[in-house]
């Protein structure tokens, strides 16, 4: 079976290409001696996970509990939550993956290692945490090295809980200081940030210049999107995400309209504008989407689809768009070598 | 079991509100004589389509074959998939359906009909043609009149095809003209177009305005969001689909972090800008969003939710939404009903 037979639209990956981006991000950051940590949000597949971490990553990353859940199940074991987990529903289910496999989850607030503190106690469990630092992604966080120290302290303090060290999203400009400082104040208080942990795709391979960053996380590099080759550290070939389309409409010479919109490819914007390259008509521009059609601007395309007609689509981001479906069609070169589940899809707890 | 039970974020769906919802706008319909086809890409959930065929719908539209196949399966027996549905792949399917139910189909091309003519013809099948019409809303559809009659008789002349009339979206203030302009050059030309079908939740009590359209289509009208109260059609109260989320983290004094982002609430954008409403804290505004952090400035709200507390959030988009979550928790007046598989999400085919 090739991508020929594929009825459309279908999100189709390419597995030489995911190969080749694992291997090279790895290899930089083996090359730093720095500890990679990929982010499963971006595929949600357990052979995937598995590949990143044949290929040397230390453990992967997960947003939520319900993809840890899934990557456990699969046979991951080192994995590293990055959100602040509250409530009692979701420290039940921490408490079960820590029997399981090495977890670390990340504390802004007093509040998130006070339920961490009584869950480990309750369960005789052993938890890593890191200290989630705001270094001017201006998400989650601690505001300033003073209340990262006070907080470490208070989880170096808890039984059931070893400080694990720093943890920033994404790795800014500012950071590396901020995180040096950090780690300068803990030293003074006699605690250790085993782990100084950065992140995003776009700045991965700046990671060396990021010490006291000993740790990196990417997702969408695993897939790479239209935003990271906007972004210039990656180029369409890098691109191993891309969607198979079918013109159903051209209501006029200049509009044709394809048989996927925001439901097939987000709503997620780029600053370039439109929602979509196409490589074999890059001045096609997709200024719209309804929620299941595409509307395409060909009017400066030197040829213009047909009706029936296929189209290759690589979509803004790789993340939104893999949330999406419910399967991908992995391939080689065009050759189908699996159908694959998208096992971590929609697990938004 | 109450709404205070479940784990966040979670999407609820209030059962009251929707049957109120379903029965308003079906009593409108039947005041002024127009036939109501829901569409169920709103809800994608047999039991609630079943509902508004119950209260007097003709029948449900689709947008995708995927859709219409779960529909046909769970005993809905009229739809409309108001698609141009192209390819050998899709035609096999649809030919399937019409066996089993009363189908209907649009075309807006030559190329449409002779896919619908052929695949006909080959199962000895008979299918409803409806002519699509681009009547402003620059989507799909025939550009004219000219064009709407050559292809009606197009389709009269195919042994296995009826023409059922015409069919546009949204309904614009120019589409009635456009559409009597088609209807008498139809009749002139010896056709009728038995149904005249508009659609957009917006307008949808405008629809007696709209002759000669004489079946109207809606979908988001059955849940209600954001973007339908702020076109002043329905009130918050209207809003039947919110989603319970949890304060995760208060970096600062005047933000808070929610645990639902792109992935909970996707980026449908709004008019009137942020990425959801806060009925609790109407000052509150959810000014950006990670995949799964909801970034809201609280700066303006007289009291601020502490970490832990669970928020109410009415999103932007109804039908953006439902396709992101798996199922949905159905309650009246906060006791859980049910927790309803959202069965034809993600069938983008």
């Amino acid at each position: 079976m090739t991508l020929d037979d594929l009825d459309t639209p279908v999100l189709t990956i390419d597995l030489d290409v995911v190969d080749r981006n694992i291997r090279r991000t790895q290899e930089y950051m083996d090359r730093h001696g720095i500890a990679f940590r990929p982010h499963i949000k971006t595929h949600k597949i357990p052979a995937i996970a598995h590949r990143q971490i044949r290929a040397g990553a230390v453990g992967i990353t997960c947003q939520k509990l319900g993809e840890a859940e899934v990557m456990a199940a699969a046979g991951i074991d080192d994995i590293f939550i990055t959100y602040n987990l509250i409530g009692a529903a979701k420290l039940e289910r921490l408490m079960r993956l820590c029997r399981l496999v090495r977890m670390a989850v990340v504390a802004d607030s007093e509040d998130a290692v006070r339920g961490y503190d009584e869950a480990t106690r309750a369960e005789g469990c052993t938890l890593r945490v890191l200290v989630e630092m705001d270094t001017g992604g201006r998400r989650a966080g601690v505001q300033s090295p003073e209340e990262a120290v006070a907080l470490a302290r208070r989880i170096a303090a808890a039984p059931g809980l070893v400080f694990g060290g720093l943890m920033t999203f994404p790795t800014t400009r500012e950071a590396p200081a901020i995180l040096a400082e950090t780690v300068r104040q803990l030293e003074r208080a006699g605690l250790r940030a085993e782990v100084v942990s950065g992140g995003g795709s776009g700045c991965r391979f700046h990671a060396h210049e990021h010490a006291p960053v000993n740790e990196h996380r990417a997702g969408t590099y695993v897939y790479n999107d239209r935003a990271m080759v906007a972004a210039g550290t990656d180029t369409w070939d890098d691109c191993a995400a891309r969607v198979i389309a079918t013109v159903v409409s051209r209501p006029t010479p200049d509009r044709m309209i394809i048989d996927g919109g925001s439901k097939t490819f987000t709503n997620d914007p780029v600053r370039e504008g439109g929602f979509g390259y196409f490589p074999d008509y890059p001045q096609a521009v997709m200024y719209q989407m309804s929620e299941e059609h595409g509307h395409v601007d060909i009017s400066a395309c030197p040829r213009k689809p047909k009706i029936g007609e296929r189209v290759v689509v690589i979509p803004n981001h790789a993340c939104g768009i893999t949330n999406l479906h419910d399967e991908v069609v992995v391939h080689r070169g065009g050759r189908v070598e699996g159908i694959w589940k998208v096992q971590a899809r929609g697990l938004i707890r």
